[in-house]
């Protein structure tokens, strides 16, 4: 039998666990779907299945749920699945949470050591053939992108040797390569870097192995013409920690944030670290090369935004200390000089940014992202995440920082990360739609609202109504329906 | 693309359509699922697929979803499917509505001229191994109860000659036989009544067909040692007015309530009709005999329930001007007099009975039904059918009429209909269990709270939680696992 949950704020009201399987077809719709829309919307929550073995939990250890929204003909489709982990699926038969925290396999049950750790809660996408679902901390589990059916973790017909496997990869627009690496690649708290380039067939290309100056926590990467970049945050692991019962995490304010630097087939060799000062590292929304100099744009936070993982006095800022912007972080690759540079470029918090993936590692100018408009009374929202709380989406102009346009839908309402879509091939950047869930607290349920991306705040083209709610995903991604059917 | 559902107060709110079909694996429970319960608790709600053909539409009209919470071994599996009757498949196929008014063929598209009107959406029983979800306008559809697939409509091999069938079959406890008729059971509107009792392996025993002194509204039955009851609420059906786009049913506030008795083994020449007052007739909760006469308790209201059926000057009462009880309705069948006489049971509104079917046609103690505690603000409650407020579960005992216990779970909850599951084979009459979904309009979500049956004013002692509501359904049953293992 399933025992509560706790009531904890990261358990409860919008964030209570939803586990449910199922489909919903033909969604009601107001407005109207644009007809050149053909494809899917995957996005991917944490929802644990059973009441946390530890007591409480946080929310990015819960077991991934994915929704699809398959729209076509201007009908939009609705399924969600729980990714079948091996975690996922031994939990079931036992009826009860055999993993203990965060990470730390020395908190699991006995009964399942040695067995992968992942919940596949962080992105899903699409390559070849199949959708992805991504945790950092092991290999990728694929998935049916239609049926959304387990398909089972894969290290790649045994390419891949590495243990672990970012949740975002980036691909590159001209050849459809997958740019991915593992961090903690050779085992728990290591200080190893993998990285692979895998082609659109699932053929390794490229493979290289170097170790970071600290054993930290990359949870993106950013890919330009030449480069590739691993932002490192300064969180630390740590074995005797962990062997102690204690967090994968250690928050680390002395600590720079360093940039690993590499050509994209470069060797450990050719491996540089860049510092930049103290920061929380957000999501990247793009990087660029302009004259030999590479350009990273990401949101950086004065201090550690998960809380959740104190530094070593056991300090975590309030929410009213952190001061986060959107960075350009400059970046020489032909200079002896290590430091990166940063200039602000959005002074505002701003974060799960969506660019359109035709200009990703080049000079480009769209950026969509989640912040924070007039309309909403954040005294009125219920505790959560950090993360969670945004309530406007923003259209970032990459060129001058410039916020063109905002969208709030109303006092009662917070959003989800978007997607951009282009509206076909040969549209210019930024032209086409942004694709979003809406958290409708008001009426706890949530709607998924379609932009034009130039226009967001002439507010959704369409807005497709869900009759429950939809807990906060963390990340997700556009599949064009020709995706589908690659030959895998 | 499906347009939106109108925001009227039979499709928005609590009653919004939910139209998903999915699982919900080992539910969270508080409290303890007691050992001895395994079977499924089985409901029906109208839950219309597409918004409808008129513009808007009674509740009563929507496609039915079924939803079964499997209980075994202290755990609770959920899952909800549609009856996937002929029209839920045509007007699926067609991404719109093709059916019209409740129960006028007239009104549909021409092109589903002919197809069963059926939605299923009235009750569900199990019988010869087999789920029925029932209409009282069609023939039963059959489900697999385990996976809730749709097998399909049945005429019981061509036994069923009825065009219709009841959605309140009656079983007889010691032979498992179901008791059940067809009213329009010749054709749409007519006066027909084909009776018929068919054995736990599907065989047709007996059958009579007769006629009703009116073409009046017959939706429920009993049954007694020796006789069947079919109770004649006052409405009227007519083929011109349906002819002419008008409604199915009108009420007639000049006739009475006829009252068809006969023998289990009679035949249209022992029919006999009894007549009381002019009065709204609802739910059978049980009836018996005693010294030769016969005694049914049924609810009957002094004026027209469902408004939305008016009388022929389109009059509806306002529901303040209800007047409703719980009676006891005497007929003696071997007197030439054929007037029912009535005397209260209950003195208060009251509906939606369930009883230890062990105890059926028989002299029986307990029932329970849904009915109003003090608790609740009946102002606070979005505007529903006048059936769906209840706040309260209520436990009479039809020795005496006295309303023992009643339990309401707080002033933001209403209930839905509950079912008695006896605590084993030799229990005494009323010792189990009540099981039944509460509404908690508060959390936008619901709960199946399981009472112990003698003491439903201690709260329950287990509650699942679902994380999302679930509409009001009409009527349900549970189906020991057993049933579920019968050859059919």
């Amino acid at each position: 039998m399933t025992k509560p949950f706790p009531r904890s704020p990261q358990m409860s009201g919008w964030e209570a666990p939803q586990r449910f399987e199922g489909d919903l077809y033909d969604l009601e719709i107001e407005g109207e779907v644009p007809a050149d829309l053909n494809g899917s919307f995957f996005r991917v929550a944490p929802d644990p299945q059973y009441p946390p073995r530890m007591g409480d939990d946080i929310f990015i250890n819960g077991d991934g749920s994915v929704s699809a929204f398959r729209i076509e003909d201007g009908h939009i489709d609705f399924k969600t699945r729980y990714v079948q982990t091996p975690r996922y699926l031994r939990e079931r038969e036992a009826r009860e949470s055999l993993f203990g925290l965060y990470r730390n396999p020395y908190t699991n049950d006995p009964s399942v050591a040695g067995l992968s750790n992942t919940t596949g809660n962080t992105n899903v996408v699409m390559h070849n053939g199949l959708l992805w679902a991504l945790k950092e901390d092991s290999l990728p589990i694929a998935m049916d992108p239609l049926t959304l059916e387990t398909i089972g973790q894969s290290d790649f017909a045994g390419q891949v040797r590495s243990q672990t496997f970012t949740a975002h990869p980036k691909f590159d627009p001209g050849t459809g390569d997958m740019y991915c690496f593992g961090y903690e690649a050779g085992g728990l708290a290591s200080s190893d870097i993998a990285y692979y380039v895998i082609d659109p067939s699932g053929k390794v290309k490229h493979e290289a192995w170097f170790t970071m100056p600290y054993p930290g926590m990359v949870h993106d990467m950013a890919i330009t013409e030449n480069y590739v970049l691993f932002p490192v945050a300064p969180f630390t692991s740590d074995l005797e920690r962990m062997k102690a019962g204690g967090l994968h995490w250690q928050w680390e304010p002395g600590l720079d944030v360093v940039y690993g630097v590499i050509p994209r087939d470069g060797g450990a060799e050719d491996v540089r670290w860049f510092r930049g000062p103290n920061a929380f590292v957000g999501h990247t929304l793009n990087a660029f090369e302009d004259r030999g100099k590479i350009y990273y744009d990401v949101p950086l936070t004065n201090d550690n935004v998960f809380g959740f993982f104190p530094d070593a006095k056991g300090r975590s800022p309030l929410p009213s200390e952190l001061k986060s912007s959107v960075m350009r972080v400059e970046i020489d690759p032909r200079r002896a000089d290590l430091r990166a540079q940063g200039e602000v470029l959005v002074d505002a918090p701003a974060e799960f940014p969506a660019v359109d993936d035709r200009y990703l590692a080049t000079a480009y100018r769209h950026v969509f992202l989640m912040g924070f408009g007039g309309a909403m009374d954040l005294a009125s929202v219920p505790a959560q995440p950090y993360n969670m709380m945004f309530n406007a989406f923003l259209h970032v102009d990459a060129h001058n920082g410039a916020v063109r346009t905002t969208w709030a839908p109303g006092a009662a309402a917070t959003v989800q990360e978007p997607v951009f879509v282009p509206r076909g091939p040969g549209a210019p950047e930024g032209d086409g739609y942004l694709l979003a869930l809406v958290n409708r607290l008001d009426e706890v349920r949530s709607d998924l609202v379609i932009l034009d991306a130039e226009h967001i705040d002439a507010g959704p083209i369409a807005t497709a109504r869900l009759p429950f709610r939809m807990k906060n995903a963390l990340h997700g991604s556009w599949a064009a329906a020709e995706e589908f059917n690659r030959p895998s």
